[in-house]
């Protein structure tokens, strides 16, 4: 029978996963155009305000698919809840039955946003990072730096935020993991000293100009999600050599890429596929002088491969 | 933690409940507009061929909202598995929080399909049900007339199909639980005996003409919830003194209403929807000689209910 995996055994079963190798396999999958994702659903509640939304797909020829459910209550803090909730249902793509149940509360959508932050520095980021900067101290900020010890060895950090307290617990947590961490919030400090730079934060407006980039500087922004969110200047995309997107469709519609389209900076031609990018050495970085940008707004493949992966390493444990 | 219910715990748990006052409530709360129903998401898969689909919704102000998932996958017999498998997901409204799973197959489905027809035999039947007929003598067959004791008292049936075998093993089911039962391949007999009749077959052309239909006669139409499905000549409706549908926006779409709308037999200001006749004894069946005809395609509003119904009792006992 399925069984309910609570979110203490989804972290023993993610150790010692190559959930990055997943990520990888994942994003070939979709910009092969084997990935099937239908239409997000959505539910909206009132009293207490609420939202809900259903996201599911499946890699065409694979043993599952996968339903995931994410809410965001706002109200539960006061109810000593977290406001976000998330599971992922995993079933049988070949008989329909049920399979596991992922009481994940968002943790897994966390990791695989990180782990495909680390797709992106191991195909662009310059071979030999001298700092990674991040923009963002809070728990994706985090993440991200922790995911990002596999891909480069670099281990000096600076990260930006908007508040001392919120820089100086970053500045501890990350150090416990043995990075060494300097606080700054001026933005143009990290541009400056990163030639590695991801960008974490819900920001409505562009965080970075184009004159503060470097030549040899990989940005990864993860911020933006929607139409409204932005953390670069599009003139960053227009003077970039390379502009890689998890997914040219949904660049379309919402994140960096979206606004810079906008704005006429570049065009949807000058956009490349991760998936294409892992697949093809030529569309990966030339050189160490390129400034690169991978702009992430996240793709259900992603979902699909990380609840498969906790699923099949649970069986076995 | 939320728990899973197996379907043996879901039977148990809807042992003593009353499953048609809980449909009752829920087509009122449907008909008030109280209940908000996404569009259903679908997933298709070819080798081997299944479909999914996610059905999910909320009554406003409720403490719950509603996944069911409901999938077929067509080779799994060759298996020794059901084709049809069926989970609903219930979370609560108020937090987000996953509450339970019902692993209920596809059970649920049945059973608030069945209690639909007593709800509507409640109040469109004829006080005093001469003998009750059944077209279609498979899963749905069977589950109608069961739900049908709790609405009216007749212990009479006669019941028709396309196969002896059927016919013989629905005469034997129905018997062991209190029915007396007579078998035709004649559905014409069945107009003639019975003043409540109930059919629940994939039918795509009607099965009765209105000729065949006497006065003071009773139909509820189970079977077709396509466009394409069909059991009752468009001229039943036509004559009929009263036709009652549970969804008004689907009967535009789908089923017998659907079919006499295109045949210009009927137009949609002549329908009521089931909720509002509950509500108004002026909707509800007005003398033995009318007749009434009750169209049933099925509204996500069921499942919220006998979900809701279920994990409330499991959790007492």
């Amino acid at each position: 029978m399925a069984e309910i995996l609570t979110l203490d055994r989804i972290k023993e079963a993610l150790r010692g996963l190559d959930i990055v190798g997943a990520m990888e396999e994942g994003f070939v999958a979709y910009s092969r155009g084997r990935v099937v994702v239908p239409p997000v659903g959505e539910m909206i509640f009132e009293d207490p305000p609420g939202d809900v939304h259903i996201k599911y797909g499946f890699i065409r020829g694979d043993d599952i698919y996968v339903i995931k459910v994410a809410s965001g209550f706002y109200q539960n803090p006061s109810l000593g809840l977290s406001s976000s909730n998330g599971l992922m249902l995993l079933f049988s793509q070949k008989t329909g039955e049920l399979l596991a149940v992922l009481l994940e509360e968002g943790y897994l959508t966390n990791v695989r946003t990180a782990a495909a932050g680390a797709v992106a520095a191991k195909y662009l980021a310059p071979r030999a990072v001298r700092r990674i900067g991040i923009l963002g101290a809070g728990i994706q900020g985090r993440m991200q730096l922790e995911y990002l010890r596999g891909a480069r060895d670099c281990r000096d950090v600076t990260v930006w935020g908007t508040g001392d307290e919120e820089l100086a617990a970053y500045k501890k947590d990350m150090e416990a993991i043995g990075f060494r961490v300097r606080t700054t919030r001026d933005a143009g400090e990290v541009a400056a000293e990163c030639n590695l730079i991801v960008t974490c934060t819900p920001s409505r407006k562009p965080l970075l100009s184009a004159a503060q980039i470097k030549p040899g500087t990989h940005i990864t922004a993860m911020g933006s999600d929607t139409p409204e969110k932005q953390e670069l200047d599009p003139a960053i995309l227009e003077m970039a050599d390379r502009v890689v997107v998890d997914s040219l469709s949904q660049a379309r519609l919402r994140g960096e890429c979206f606004k810079a389209f906008e704005a006429g900076a570049i065009t949807p031609e000058d956009v490349v596929e991760l998936g294409a990018v892992i697949e093809d050495a030529k569309l990966q970085r030339a050189s160490d002088a390129e400034i690169t940008i991978a702009d992430l707004t996240g793709v259900a493949v992603q979902d699909i491969q990380i609840a498969k992966a906790v699923w099949k390493n649970s069986a076995i444990s």
